[in-house]
């Protein structure tokens, strides 16, 4: 191995539009599309390593101050990503936090629209950043070795991992006219929950489900769940409003589900509240909101917050920090289950890449990629019995698809720029103007 | 690179007595020669990669059952060396921690005589083993990719690593006849102190000084530290009686130092003790003692018992874990030294590696390699300024000496038995029958 044949020579940022469907949460409606962004870290050996992060405009601009810095350094030395980042973007981050995509109050005390990952700061974002070049390098090292790149994280502990349905509250069809469209139809009750949740057992073999709540009354989503578990006797569910409730919301919540609940997902909205929640329910709460950085672990561990944590390498900088973050809640007796957002075949990859390295990763991973028709991988990844295989193929074992990259990137050169931002609250609003996101 | 080139074929392990000065510390005296074990891991690629560890015959039996388990396994999958091994060596160290090699009572309470590292478990015993076997993959894994270890961890975060003067009250010659020599002459008051640490300092640019205390009076220790601070003024300075004094005698030497020391470590024995010391002083309190393992982490930093957790990869399980536990230490505000016990040139070269990729290492780190007149590993390394260079060649950068190591196995096999558990304690009766661990 020649050492020059592992320097970055250049770096292509492609942020694209993707397609998604109307599924509901706190903060909206899903976009008709989604801003995602493709990262490409190319060596001067010619290979071409692959990472998907945030598309946002915020996120994009970040990007470009990093790949400005990455040609002539090593894709092995991604612990030293972070210190260049921190110089290089400062100002990028600076601008951005305060400008057009900063966080908008209106979307609700401390969270995000975009991400639902509570309060966005410039380092969540540099992070997030981060991720997708940490991936690409592994990916790019991984390709070159002829290693798959859980090999170069200490190796895996198991051969398949095992994701859960991501189940919504969703409209039928996106608002107005012109947007994807598909056939799972609406389902805004109980039955309709039910019925996506047997098209997910049957097509995928999904075991656990996950309900997204925050949508509607919160005893009508405690009946889907009770529908569920009717439905699915035994089986792991979840239930996540994004912290739309107050404390004693989330108690009534967790005393009517207390018998069916594989966990509670940030039922209600930070460190104090959930903390309030916990003490009083045996019930365990899960978070991919008061925990999101490693400042947040000991006070949210030390108040027993929560019991799990839903790791995602897109918050926490990547597959390296996810590998810490998961050995921290092993320190700590915390549970550990994986956090997704809307994400193509790439994220899903280095997802399945990290979590089959992690021995405490007892809980099936979320993942919205059932949701996505379209992708920039090629083969898509086929779940079965609920389960991927961990690929032993170079690098993440995926497949750039250049022409749907640039297809998808068309989209986004072609958007009037209404998309380039997500922002659910908008999306909702084009159905119905005086929307406001509610708390319970 | 073709998967089975990484496989395991076959695991050489060679336990052998190297010569150590005679050291003082709290448990006694270092032996004339003390016990290592060299581990070789050859792969099937013909590749040959080191590890090193504590070579007692409790580590030795633990590390025959896990050298069984490797063949067939792939160099790169290190995070599951602690399954199988917990499986293959349950019975070995179980038998061990009761029989022979087990904690002797009289060397001190929660006190591992061979070691200075807390109560002996079979937990503990088993990450000391699997950490040599963890390193001589990556050693193998890097020299067969081309690259060095630092590389495998997420790559260097610094290109030099910086390592303190190990000081230590020490006679002129072992007692009775036969042992190794030197010409550094006893060191058995403040001047003799100072000197050592100026030869220390001339000789290999050593900035930052450590007394390994617990051995005279406490008064006697608080006054070479004082004589070393006007010798070397504004030096970093650290004090280690390894948990020999009670809280007040702790609180009385951190006021009697509070101006100079950098940190004091392990003044007294246990969280509870050391938690009480912390709340009385504005000394820094550093551990290897009450911090040995991950379940002591909690409990340590919630009663904020310690400022600085010394890491050592023979402790956490390996170069992976140590990564782990920096992560720990940055999450909490705890800051990060590393440790050393009588090791060669394989463990420094390790050290060195994994050191080079924590960025929150922020002290120079203890070793005792320059005390050891003997090695395994050509060339031997070279202290400048205080510091090694990060190696950049393949694994961990250093090559065997067959010979040597066969003429140390060979002192190992011609040994009555007396040397091959190091006993600080036993070695200290040889000139004092009498003698007992003291407390002050
Ligand atoms: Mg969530
Ligand atoms: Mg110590």
């Amino acid at each position: 191995m020649e050492a020059k044949l592992l320097l970055v020579d250049e770096v292509r940022l492609t942020p694209i539009l993707i397609s998604d469907p109307p599924l509901l949460n706190v903060q909206g409606v899903h976009q008709p599309f989604t801003p995602r962004l493709v990262v490409e870290v190319v060596t001067r050996g010619g290979v071409v390593g692959l990472g998907e992060t945030y598309g946002d405009g915020v996120y994009l601009e970040t990007a470009r101050s990093l790949a400005e810095a990455l040609p002539g350094r090593p894709v092995t030395h991604v612990n030293s990503l972070f210190e260049p980042v921190t110089k290089a973007v400062a100002g990028a981050v600076a601008g951005a936090v305060s400008g057009a995509g900063a966080a908008r109050p209106e979307a609700g005390a401390g969270v995000d629209a975009s991400g639902l990952r509570g309060v966005r700061t410039a380092a969540k974002l540099r992070l997030s950043v981060v991720s997708a070049f940490e991936t690409a390098c592994l990916d790019a090292l991984g390709k070159t070795l002829g290693l798959p790149v859980h090999a170069l994280l200490g190796g895996k502990v198991r051969d398949e991992v095992e994701y859960s349905a991501y189940l919504f509250h969703r409209w039928a069809a996106h608002p107005g006219a012109g947007g994807p469209a598909d056939d799972w139809g609406a389902a805004l009750d109980p039955a309709g929950v039910v019925a996506q949740a047997r098209r997910f057992a049957r097509t995928y073999g999904f075991r656990s489900f996950k309900l997204k709540g925050g949508v509607l009354d919160p005893e009508r989503e405690v009946a889907a769940i009770r529908a569920l578990a009717e439905a699915f006797p035994g089986h792991p569910l979840r239930l996540d409003p994004n912290g739309a409730w107050s404390v004693a919301t989330s108690l009534a919540v967790a005393r009517a589900l207390e018998d069916v609940l594989e966990y509670l997902e940030d039922p209600a909205s930070g460190t104090a509240a959930m903390a309030e929640v916990a003490a009083g329910t045996g019930v365990p709460l899960a978070t991919n909101m008061c925990v999101t950085t490693f400042e947040e672990i000991p006070e949210a561990f030390a108040r027993g917050a929560v019991r799990i944590v839903l790791c995602d390498h897109h918050y926490w900088g990547g597959l390296h920090r996810t590998r810490e973050l998961a050995a921290l809640c092993r320190t700590y007796g915390v549970g550990l289950s994986m956090h997704s957002n809307t994400h193509l075949g790439i994220s899903l990859a280095a997802m399945t890449q990290v979590a089959a390295t992690l021995p405490g990763l007892t809980h099936a991973s979320d993942t919205h990629y059932p949701w996505q028709t379209e992708d920039v991988v090629t083969p898509r990844p086929v779940f079965r019995d609920g389960r991927l295989p961990v690929s032993d193929a170079p690098g993440l074992g995926v497949e750039l698809d250049r022409p749907a990259l640039e297809a998808l990137h068309r989209r986004w050169l072609d958007d009037d720029g209404r998309m380039r931002d997500r922002d659910d609250t908008a999306a909702m609003r084009a159905a119905d103007p005086e929307w406001r996101p509610r708390r319970w």
